[in-house]
């Protein structure tokens, strides 16, 4: 008899990411014929037994990221299973953010699990959250710093991380109230920062699955209070704004949001990449930018080399909204002699003869 | 003392249309030296008086399309004002969809609230109301071959709807439910059908600004009961789904939506446009699909001309989704020897010797 389909489930996903790894990182010795991407099947590992001196000391590390959640703990058993049959070693990190009496003491507890699994290295490393950009986008900051520096320290390959597709939902919704377009609606990415160190093998499962695998493997949870707290914007989504839309809309929307994210960033991409490769032919000799030749092009198109000149001239990314940058095209689109049009950072944009001049003022 | 802020808030939105609507016509004799778009302020007309006699016979004519509601009496209401001041004649069409006892009444109601407004023509439309798509589907339907053949009859150069912004928010939020890509998300345009006949002048105003502006200038408004019925997707999206989404998210959610509409039209017609220009370059001399060109794309731009050709080939596009179009994508990015993929409509995408071939079968 096979596993109970959650763990098959949980089991496969994280299977898949880590032929991902391998493959990505041309390992010499390691068969990777399988193919890789969504429809492609892994060979199944269940049947093979690892060896029981376990991974050499110098096969590649994947580290999984753990708050003790289902969702993580879940990742960190099936990364346990998975990672000696394809001759890898995993270990797992714990991040202890020190904002609730005893987190120290509940950080322990989880890497001690984590040692009960068998993985190896296990840590726990205390971070200070500092208050920039608030209490969520601070906790996160300190966490990913906490888990770089654990990676760089460990030596490892890559740090799995037990996103589900639940949280990609809530991450769409919340850039869709932001209204600044289909990049911040693309939530997510299954790979990120440095060289692809981070990877969510979760994030096309959902989190009902990741709860039964643990119900059914026996591994104790621990529900973090801050997931239930109003005071979170995500947790008021998750508790009221996510069920009202599925009551309203249909049990398929955490789905269509997630589809929604992975198409998004696709389109982003294409669009960035365009925008990218035109900005060479609107500049002038002197690289100023060239109001015709930028009237000329899709005003999605137009818009992205706006923000960019912006961004370039130093105003901060994450305050220059959409109605700023519609300002601007403006002195494009709709030139009637306005005045020049003040963006954050001190950044100044006017036009100057047929031509769009962007600086720090 | 100028009218009430609300009062005022109408007319400029439909001012600015009749304006843009006169400069789509270059009509002879119309001074029209005045900008065009979101941000330019066409002249005041509240001050100058209509002609008594009114505009000519030969002048154009704008149709409003009332239900009866506050939305399209405001809409209504702005345009009697407005039309006859911009030398346009303005009508008005109100559509009977004959599913209630005594719609008949309340349209002949509505029809003479209409030429009380001063409207000329006026009509009633009695319409029958199929089954195909859904109830609210096959109205909407009904409803704009209605109203496109009164246009048609008398010679109405533009139809204007009373759609708010508040509407628009709740389209986008049906579109995401369908987690189809950023076409979905791009909600009601501002400009639509057959040469632009078409115009949502509210598209930017709220609902409340509507109301409000029956309400001081004393017009009867009649509450469509389907509105407040939970049967309707999108009524429960109103009376539930958007304000718990406002609790969690914040009260910027509907504008935010709405700014992401027009952010997703932009985007979705420049990738359209780049995939309509690539799909020449990555056909063979006997106009089949070469994959190795095809993967050279960026996915968002493959998977649009992947879509763009299985619609070609006869599957339908309502019934084409998203996970459609990913498993053909696979014959290009994922190839393991896969056999003929079934898409609706009896078409068939299958890969041989490095073509792409999707015909009905």
């Amino acid at each position: 008899m096979g596993p109970h389909p959650a763990v098959a489930a949980i089991r496969l996903a994280v299977r898949r990411v880590l032929h991902d790894i391998l493959n990505d990182q041309h390992t010499p010795g390691t068969p990777l014929s399988a193919p890789s991407g969504p429809g492609a099947q892994p060979p199944r590992t269940a049947e093979r037994l690892p060896s029981p001196l376990g991974p050499p000391l110098d096969a590649p590390l994947v580290l999984v990221a753990c708050s003790g959640g289902a969702d993580s703990m879940a990742l960190a058993s099936a990364l346990a299973f998975e990672a000696p049959r394809l001759g890898v070693r995993a270990g797992g990190i714990t991040v202890d953010h020190g904002l609730q009496p005893g987190s120290d003491l509940r950080a322990d507890e989880v890497a001690l699990r984590l040692r009960e699994l068998g993985l190896d290295p296990v840590e726990s490393v205390a971070v200070t959250v500092g208050r920039d950009g608030g209490p969520e986008a601070a906790a996160r900051d300190a966490r990913y710093a906490a888990l770089d520096a654990a990676a760089e320290r460990h030596g490892a390959t890559a740090v799995l991380l037990g996103h589900t597709r639940d949280d990609q939902a809530e991450t769409v919704l919340l850039g869709l109230a932001r209204g600044s377009g289909i990049r911040s609606l693309s939530g997510m990415a299954a790979v990120s920062g440095a060289d692809g160190r981070y990877r969510r093998p979760f994030l096309h499962l959902d989190r009902q699955t990741a709860r039964k695998a643990c119900l059914v493997q026996s591994l104790p949870v621990w529900d973090d209070p801050h997931n239930a707290d109003p005071a979170y914007t995500r947790s008021r989504l998750r508790h009221e704004g996510l069920p009202a839309l599925e009551k309203a809309l249909g049990k398929g929307v955490v789905e269509a949001l997630a589809r929604t994210a992975q198409l998004s960033r696709d389109d982003a991409d294409a669009l960035d990449a365009w925008a990218s490769q035109a900005e060479a032919g609107v500049r002038d000799a002197t690289g100023l930018l060239e109001c015709a030749k930028l009237y000329a092009l899709p005003p999605a198109v137009r818009r992205r080399i706006l923000r960019r000149a912006a961004i370039e001239a130093g105003a901060p990314a994450g305050s220059l909204f959409a109605r700023h940058i519609e300002e601007v095209d403006r002195l494009i689109t709709g030139w009637r002699g306005q005045g020049a049009i003040n963006l954050p950072g001190r950044v100044v944009a006017q036009r100057q003869g047929g031509r769009l001049v962007i600086r720090q003022g």
